[in-house]
């Protein structure tokens, strides 16, 4: 029988958005892998079990780390916040996996922070929606800003993840400039701060009025398309039934 | 108090990909609104409670339906598959909800079937991503189209929902079109039917070998990016980490 690795996926850190399976996955692992802040959101969970927790950067350790302990025999998970396959560990997994044709690796999905954040905002999604990362780490900010622009120039929603970090922090103004040549200043925006989790925090701007200075590493902005309104404190982009 | 409506994502069907939330907002409701076979995918949750389900394309008598509940006193949910922020019914409700005051809505995000389609894959989106519906029952078949076109240029994974249906067979032929002028005919295209519940298929094929008579509203498609690759029989858009 084959060695189960399993990539969770654990939703936006409030447990109760966690779905069954992750909740049943590491129930059943005897060893859990993650970056300190996202194991520290499933502490309780995992008491008696083999903890390998990094800092931030140390991705490539913790894959090997998880592929060699499923190898040992031990079940293993790995965990990230949302989903594990959108800017998660299920890419590298699935890559090193390769070299442990013993190890089966199941990839368990959740509740990424675009659709929290949409959550609690209300329904700016609804209809065709661009999910981009505005961290450069690991992309060309060249390719990020051509994807900013094409998402804009076809009226996407868009749903921007990791906009500011210590070291990036004009990314997002330069996004914004962008989507501002497709885009109305008045569009609306939903900035959403540790969105499904303790610490939640809701704006409500518009392209024109983003208040730079509150978002950070752990806030998700949603741009709306032409058609998305605020209304009565939600942010709705219709989706054209006829009401 | 204000009387609540929850508005769910289950999730693709599966229990297991339900969250503890969705579980939760069933269980606390006292009637429970759906489209039929929504409904019957939570059937084991719902005895005793006052069910009102309605077929395809009733959806503004649901809402109604659902509101009027909720206003009338009964906590009442409103059912979708995979996130009811997307495609969803949390967008027409919080627009006819302006009309009932005392009525609170809480939108609970589900699991989207393009995650679940992709967990099962592997790894194909881990990276900017256009989510896309093919469905032109609501949306201009053109501003679709340019949509395609945008993602297709700019390089975005796209995940395509709703690619047929029984009046609409050639949307998708032209949407592949579309793509072929920008993503090369060998891009890598993860075909899953029934992802995250029974019956599930998957299929791998790339933009040249689509077997159209294979998809139905029921598939999701994942069609990669330049760097999208098939190896070990997992598809994985690579995320850059030097393995």
């Amino acid at each position: 029988m084959k060695r189960k690795l399993y990539v969770i996926g654990i939703g936006p850190g409030g447990r109760e958005h966690m779905t069954l399976m992750a909740l049943k996955a590491i129930e059943d692992s005897d060893a859990v892998i993650g970056y300190g802040p996202y194991i520290s959101y499933i502490e309780d969970l995992i008491s008696g079990k083999e903890v390998i927790s990094t800092g931030m950067g140390g991705e490539m350790e913790r894959v090997e780390a998880a592929l060699k302990s499923a190898d040992s025999g031990k079940t293993t998970c790995i965990v990230s916040t949302g989903d594990a396959g959108l800017y998660g560990m299920a890419g590298p997994v699935c890559e090193m996996g390769k070299n442990y044709p013993e190890v089966e690796i199941v990839v368990v999905p959740g509740v990424s922070s675009a659709f929290m954040a949409g959550a609690v905002l209300g329904a700016p999604l609804m209809h065709d929606t661009a999910l981009i990362s505005l961290s450069d780490l690991l992309t060309d900010w060249d390719l990020i800003k051509e994807r900013v622009r094409a998402a804009s120039e076809a009226d996407f929603v868009i749903a921007l993840y990791n906009p500011k970090s210590k070291t990036r922090l004009t990314h997002l103004e330069e996004a914004v400039e962008i989507m501002k040549r497709y885009k109305s200043p008045e569009t609306r925006v939903g900035i959403v701060k540790n969105a499904g989790r303790e610490g939640e925090e809701i704006i409500t701007a518009t392209l024109d009025s983003i208040p730079y200075d509150r978002v950070d590493m752990m806030t998700t902005l949603i741009i709306g398309n032409k058609t998305t309104f605020l209304e009565n404190g939600k942010m709705v982009t219709p989706r054209g039934y006829s009401l």
